[in-house]
């Protein structure tokens, strides 16, 4: 495996668990098998680099977390690359200022192409801009007679098809985290191999890490999650799995409530309600192995010789032994090195563990039928 | 007031209550009528604003997130800001590439001058640059003999004086809050007459919104608080309010964990919990008036006419209609316009609601003792 994954103040399942699993929901995750179209991928990829300085990623949801995940991985984008994932026009209006359009490439994506915010941004950009920027333009969507495909068509710009089986929070591994990843040179043949093997594990064996999380989910029963990466370039993927998380299972008055939290910064924010406020956490720690990483600096005694690197992994070791040692049940999730192989399997793990988890709570992963209602609402108040 | 509160599916409490409050606990906030030190804080601004392009401020905690917050309303900042609020080596890689040390200035924060990342991050910016970047340095430490103030002393760089009474989480209106506000060009005074304002009002009637959010809180007594900006400039003040909220009120298993989250971004995230999840969440949603703000659109009938602001604020009300007619307890704190004024006040409000929820749940607001262990363990695992 790529990660290890250990468990403190759990009583952790032993022996093989029947789990009677309806094969199909992985159908989704499946996906990271295909390979065919990464080529045709890699050429918008290219033109992307050659022409643009700035590129803006337009959407929200699934159709921004995972890309932003992904692209954090970049180590030197030949582009900058912008997420716009909200309709705030003073946001709006600071990017103005700043982008030449010219040298702006614009990925808009909607897997219904009725997402009234990236309308919006998509609308907004042409009013601003005008027509000049239409060459700059891939739209990612569904292959149905949808707003945003509609608009593209008239405006002549190109068009992927959005998998129509894949929904946004699981669609990390289609054209819509694998283009932005391509455009900030990630590595994505790593990544999908990563993904892959953590598929192949799993499937391989069922009662392997993503159960035996799940399991100890329903078990214990804390209301709150924390997901706590020591390590910055994972912070995006916190916010993935908010969502993941969050959308996936909250329903029926099910679920549990999903907290981003980064090491060190948040032992000077959120650890001492974690430590000594209402027990009503289950903490998710990842580690990194960055012992020696970072520059030797001098000039006080306890830092003699050491360096970032190795001050941040004793502060991780510090948080685990402290909150064990409250009794907080905590599982540490450690990649040896944070790359795209890594970061694959790491996805593919916490996909597959929030689908478990949803089959033993008894909810569908992939619906999120209540925020329907606001939607409508949204419609009748912008018309009336 | 600057901000308008109002609650749904809550009983707000009428009529004076009584409150056995010692005004004592007020002291930290007073520091917002202090003006003399604003010059002599101008003068080190305006140095910055003409020697750098880019500036650092090192800290974690709350000698970064207020910070953060105020430079948030930054209209056309001459230089870069950037928070170094962890000790991610790679992060820091990533800093010495893109940056030039002659034309970086260095804001160093840690009120007890001993905190270990910030004496990492100064060590190795030192060990990285070398003795050129010392005339670019300025702390704010307490005037103690402390490990920061030795070093700084050492180097003959400018040091102020973190004010001694005021922990880090209640000091954005001090030294701390001021000085990055002013170097990104933020108006310091309007802030100041805003949190002055909404001081003086909770003193002249402390049974008002501050007293009555606090009530609520201890009566509907939900786990979970959640605040939800709908703006993007607001969104580092949700950071910082889940600092205040969670280190001063989370002791003796008493407290409520803060949640941020962002409009309209969560809709598509955290949402689907939200209504349909485990109902353990009070929720804050803060709007401002954007309707007509952005740039008029067309193509598609829905918006004929309407801006980005139009919809956000649409977007706005369908939320908080939706969350209340499922039975959600919710308020909405409402500005007219974000500037400031408005900023000072939401600040001072959050922290005279901090201080009078910890009298009535029987907490010291100003201390984090839970966190002690795992600083002591870190000394300890380093030096090993």
């Amino acid at each position: 495996m790529l990660y290890q994954t250990t468990y403190r103040n759990v009583k952790v399942p032993t022996g093989t668990q029947s789990l009677d699993f309806d094969s199909q929901s992985y159908a989704p995750l499946r996906s990271v098998y295909e390979r065919n179209h990464l080529k045709s991928l890699e050429v918008i990829a290219k033109d992307f680099q050659s022409r643009f300085q700035d590129v803006l990623i337009c959407g929200t949801g699934g159709s921004s977390l995972g890309a932003k995940t992904l692209c954090a991985l970049s180590k030197a984008p030949s582009a900058r690359i912008h997420f716009m994932d909200n309709v705030d026009p003073d946001t709006f209006e600071r990017l103005f200022v700043r982008l030449n359009p010219k040298t702006t490439g614009i990925v808009i994506v909607s897997k219904s192409g009725s997402t009234v915010e990236t309308l919006m941004q998509t609308l907004t950009l042409k009013a601003v801009w005008g027509n000049a920027i239409l060459s700059n333009v891939v739209m990612i969507t569904e292959p149905t007679p949808n707003p945003l495909r509609k608009l593209g068509e008239s405006w002549g710009v190109t068009i992927l098809d959005h998998p129509q089986d894949i929904g946004g929070r699981f669609s990390c591994f289609s054209v819509v985290g694998l283009l932005p990843a391509l455009i900030s040179g990630v590595d994505v043949s790593a990544l999908l191999e990563g993904a892959q093997k953590a598929l192949e594990a799993h499937e391989a064996d069922v009662s392997g890490p993503a159960f035996v999380a799940s399991y100890c989910h329903l078990k214990l029963d804390k209301p709150n999650h924390v997901l706590m990466p020591y390590c910055d370039r994972l912070l995006p993927f916190a916010f993935w799995w908010k969502q993941l998380w969050a959308e996936s299972l909250g329903k029926e008055t099910k679920g549990f409530t999903p907290i981003e939290s980064l090491g060190t910064v948040d032992q000077h924010s959120q650890l001492q309600l974690y430590l000594d406020g209402p027990q009503d956490k289950f903490f998710t720690i990842i580690t990194t192995s960055q012992k020696g990483l970072g520059w030797k600096v001098e000039g006080i005694p306890l830092f003699e010789g050491k360096t970032m690197g190795d001050l941040i992994v004793a502060e991780q070791e510090a948080t685990i032994e402290t909150l064990a040692s409250r009794g907080c049940p905590l599982r540490v999730v450690h990649l040896e090195t944070l790359n795209e192989t890594s970061l694959g399997s790491l996805l593919m793990h916490f996909m597959i563990e929030t689908i478990v988890t949803a089959d033993l709570l008894d909810v569908n992963a992939f619906d999120q039928p209540a925020v329907e209602h606001g939607k409508e609402l949204t419609r009748q108040i912008l018309a009336a």
